[in-house]
């Protein structure tokens, strides 16, 4: 099993880390209440939810690199639909990531292929940049404040906003959100999508889709070279990384569909551990902040199979 | 000149970017009101710093790769004054960039070559988590609340928190800010430093000691393979990086001195700037935030030589 979770210590451990020494004279002493990496280790299995076969999308890049993403059909129904379609009909084999732009995106598709949209999926599709209505949709909600949005927390593990007044949510374009590219039509465009690489551009919330969200494998599309052109755009087709396919896992036998599961955002101990996140209390920390921002609390995955 | 400022137009204009075709007929409009990249193209010579030489990094990576690293003495004297030292003597060449950790730090120096301390420098220095005394001290104020800090803002072009009441300022880990590493023990470990790569780790401010910012070259760091060890270290030395050279600018020849610049934020074009970012009027927005979180204003800095 593979945990993502990220360590807040930047430390000096390379010996240790590197040639498997004995802990150093000066290793840290066990925290008094448990670590952010203590609660993930304590999780039961009920803690962790499977992310549904017909809700994972894998993308597979050249030389065996492969992302998984998982589709938020609850936010974004119509979008998530369509490249549900595509994939299904092997639309993206051969395609190219054909941007990468430093601590923003990668962006990819059809483009340079320029292939027919297979029937029973949209060229085009309507923009689903938030979702009315919150009846339904399951919300934890983080209890500190954020500029961008009246309220954030997480629905089935996707960092969200919500206005409750407005009465709806919206996916927020933290590390990892997965979305649809549109130009200046407020529809998506329906086929070219893109990956938050860098910062969160909280910005582009409630204006674009987002449809999912990348469980495991962001280093893959984390380390591409940046674009020589404008907005990381690649000068040239030598420069394009190949999308060897798409698949939607329930299209897959089942023994080859990968088992991801994601830490359940709904529970006591989800609570605990966004407690610890805000209030790092690990010996290394001198002083705790006392808050997290949304895109601070990522969300631990492993991949079981 | 090379410019650096992320663009937030998320399309699909890969046709004309890289084909140098005419415009689509769907062409943005001109927007009302200027928008970022108009404001930056704006700027007036009087709006730009140069980065003094003497406080000018260049970290030279394996196959020319140059990052340029501005050193903020008047943040962590003690901590700047010393990989200056180091720097003046030679100290880094050939050490290696030996951790890349996803979504968060690539971390460098001697831990390798175990090289001995020159003269004039520390193997250890204070930690410098925070400055006190706000006297002296520039500080243009971010009109927006902040989660982490009573106050956000800009010293000289650097990102940061201030609290009034303790008066203390410090550097935020935003994209591109540079520190020093450090175990448990409270001090820097003075050699050893690292530069954030990933969504921005406030949790750790006025934790560890931050002494500078990556102006130019951060795509040279933030695409080095992620290390498979635990905390993205490097599970051998065939994998590291090599550091070729470490120089003070200026230390090097008039001629050979990088020239770097940093729009100024202490100016009206700064003020007017930070609306633009917070209130997108460029005609791909629908919603403007009417917000900007600290480490989403990027400053622009451009190499003139």
């Amino acid at each position: 099993m593979m945990m993502q979770w990220r360590n807040a210590w930047i430390g000096l451990l390379l010996g240790t880390a590197l040639l498997g020494a004995a802990p150093a004279p000066n290793a840290p002493p066990k925290p008094q209440t448990p670590g952010v990496n203590d609660l993930i280790a304590s999780a039961q299995p009920a803690d962790w939810r499977p992310v549904a076969a017909d809700r994972l999308l894998i993308l597979t890049l050249s030389g065996n690199r492969r992302v998984l993403i998982e589709l938020a059909p609850q936010l974004a129904p119509l979008n998530a639909g369509n490249i549900a379609s595509l994939a299904r009909a092997g639309f993206y084999d051969g395609a190219h990531i054909y941007r990468s732009q430093d601590n923003y995106v990668v962006q990819m598709g059809n483009e340079h292929l320029k292939r027919a949209i297979p029937e029973g999926a949209g060229a085009t599709v309507p923009g689903e940049y938030l979702r009315s209505g919150l009846a339904g949709l399951p919300f934890t909600r983080l209890p500190f404040a954020d500029g961008y949005a009246p309220q954030t927390g997480f629905t089935d593990g996707f960092p969200v906003g919500r206005d409750p007044k407005a009465g709806t949510t919206w996916m927020a374009h933290c590390y990892g959100a997965v979305g649809m590219g549109r130009d200046n039509d407020p529809n998506s465009g329906g086929t070219e999508f893109y990956a938050i690489t860098g910062h969160a551009p909280r910005h582009l919330d409630r204006n674009i889709t987002l449809f999912g969200f990348v469980r495991t494998g962001m280093e893959h599309l984390s380390v591409l070279p940046r674009g020589p052109a404008p907005m990381g755009f690649y000068a040239a087709p030598e420069q394009f990384t190949t999308i060897e396919s798409i698949r939607l896992a329930s299209t897959l036998p089942d023994a080859e569909r990968p088992l991801v599961e994601v830490l359940r955002t709904d529970t006591a101990l989800w609570q605990r551990l966004v407690n610890a996140r805000a209030n790092r209390r690990e010996a290394w920390f001198a002083r705790p902040a006392g808050f997290v921002e949304l895109c601070n609390v990522a969300v631990p995955t492993r991949i079981v199979r």
